[in-house]
């Protein structure tokens, strides 16, 4: 087992990366909580592991109530942030009570926020299931819902008490979600680490094959990262934003295709995209976006905007890209790669470049 | 013009008593915000100074919407929350943007939630116009919505970039609307400044004639108790807990009459049963009950259940106490006064003897 700290002064918290479910009740009973647990669950992980959590909080004597959440991002929205208030009101939850999620960042980011606003704030644990939510939304408090205007645009930053990894439920994972993780491991090694970045080239068969050694190490290296990010910007100032490496592009793409695109394959498009518009925009030279692409490609990940059901046009992406949270005053800010391992964060990009790379 | 500053380290911002509404622009402006402000303010709020407003927004250059709420607490939801985040959304808002809230605690503790949650935290300022908003509402950061099983039951911890208050507006204001107000005023002197309980008891005509002095005077002591209490203990782990003084019984009084009855009023009645049940549970002598009693009843203010419209039954207020978010473990925390000026926090109460206290 490994423990990542991610440093926030009192929020700080540890991520225990390769614990084992069956330990989760003790792991949570040294957090000094109330008597009363709520587990947020969808059907999927409830019929795979849901007993086995369960039992391992009741063995430490908790008093658990189960919330269960359809599966399917069409149900983060303030409606099941409701359906949670309503069962925590209705079964008398007080302020010590906890709310743990058990899942991907769905119910990783619906919970947090429920925890983040039930009676202004309570102890809340993350046990995510899927690869996309260890290595991203577990990790650095961003909760949410999302408005039919946007996603995520209803949300706060609140931190868990404790995040809790059993990297065995991987192998129950399907290959396509596993894959939309791996596209937010390779944006650690773009934007932050380059060595991670070849690694990831070296080791793919080892990985693909999910390898637990291979499996740690990713995980850990990509929460050491976004730890540090995090850490040194808790509330997105300046520096985390370079997190949204291909979020631009990629969340415009989401919204294009209702949603129903993973979220790893939407930036996976959208690092390709970036990547190239930093070339044009001379902040690289043209090894980076191919290389980028890649390392992508040979993981089964999408590389364009082909990939998609129907083709959005160019004027919808643009669209919605200016009314995403990142944009300021219209203007959208683009995270760039000067080279593999670095990026800038920059406004200084031209929209005729970008209109002309998303058109080809 | 008086400034009270709230220490919260860098969530710190002042509160400006006795500004004028034409000069807010200028106030504003040098918060370092975005061109777009999103003023929310009810119709009778808007019909009196919401031209005032809007003008010395524009003369500074900001780009003002309005959203007009309906009067009345019951539009203190989330779907009213959810209407701000469309508007907010339709007028392409993003993280600079502000909501500026003037009116009332409903309005404050709405607009503090939509700001604390729209893209995770946007810039937030208070222009109270009731006294009740000034001295409470407007000071530490509790933003809130109500669930239709309880009051405040869903919000966050979100501090103001600043809070204006134009004391002139009080003279617009119902009389009983400002006695509300009074009740907040009076609790500040129970639990923590005798010499102020006393000042309110020998100044009652001033007060009651809005003698600027004297307005000024009791707001201003009143945001430094509240201010002194917030920065030592911003999310209620402790201390904060004495701001509750009247609340517990008050909210469930508020709940039985679903919230029909001014907030101040419930509280009143409150402050008096938890004086009764503190030298019940001999923490103090008779004279603290009748001398709470006696001063509440001399500004006009109810010291007891009779003055609802249907009395409730016993059962009915310790039922809504249990889910209070003050309770934890199923046992409710009172506030019960030692002496003028003077609380302890306590969970050592007998529940026999309250219930004989709300019986007679």
């Amino acid at each position: 087992m490994h423990t990542v700290k991610v440093n926030l002064g009192d929020r700080s918290y540890d991520i225990e990366i390769g614990t084992r479910l069956d330990n989760a009740g003790e792991q949570i009973k040294g957090l000094g909580l109330g008597q009363k647990i709520a587990l947020v669950i969808n059907p999927t992980v409830k019929e795979l592991y849901g007993k086995r959590v369960l039992d391992t909080l009741k063995a430490q004597g908790f008093m658990v109530m189960s919330i269960v959440i359809p599966d399917g991002e069409q149900h983060k929205n303030l409606d099941w942030a409701n359906a949670i208030y309503t069962a925590l009101l209705t079964n008398a939850f007080d302020r010590k009570s906890a709310l743990v999620a058990v899942g991907g960042g769905v119910i990783g980011d619906l919970t947090g926020f429920a925890a983040a606003t039930f009676m202004r704030g309570v102890p809340f644990i993350q046990i995510p299931t899927t690869l996309l939510a260890m290595v991203d939304s577990s990790v650095g408090g961003k909760t949410g819902v999302n408005h039919p205007m946007g996603k995520n645009m209803i949300g706060a930053f609140y931190q868990p008490k404790k995040v809790l990894m059993d990297l065995s439920v991987l192998t129950t994972l399907p290959k396509e979600e596993f894959l939309s993780g791996m596209a937010e491991v390779i944006k650690y090694g773009v934007i932050w680490d380059g060595p991670f970045f070849e690694y990831l080239d070296a080791n793919r068969d080892k990985i693909l094959a999910l390898d637990p050694d291979a499996l740690s190490h990713i995980i850990r290296r990509s929460c050491e990262i976004k730890a540090e990010v995090v850490s040194r910007d808790e509330r997105e100032g300046g520096l985390r934003a370079v997190l949204n490496f291909g979020h631009t592009v990629g969340h415009a793409i989401e919204k294009a295709e209702h949603y129903t695109m993973r979220h790893g394959y939407a930036v996976a498009i959208g690092m390709v995209y970036a990547s190239r518009l930093a070339h044009r925009t001379g902040l690289c030279d043209a090894s980076v976006p191919e290389r980028v692409e890649a390392l992508i490609r040979s993981y089964g990940l999408p590389v364009g905007l082909s990939a998609l059901g129907r083709r959005p046009t160019v004027i919808e992406l643009m669209d919605t890209m200016r009314i995403d949270k990142k944009a300021e005053g219209g203007k959208v800010k683009f995270v760039l790669p000067k080279k593999i391992g670095e990026v800038v964060i920059t406004k200084d990009w031209d929209e005729g470049v970008l209109r002309s790379i998303l058109e080809t």
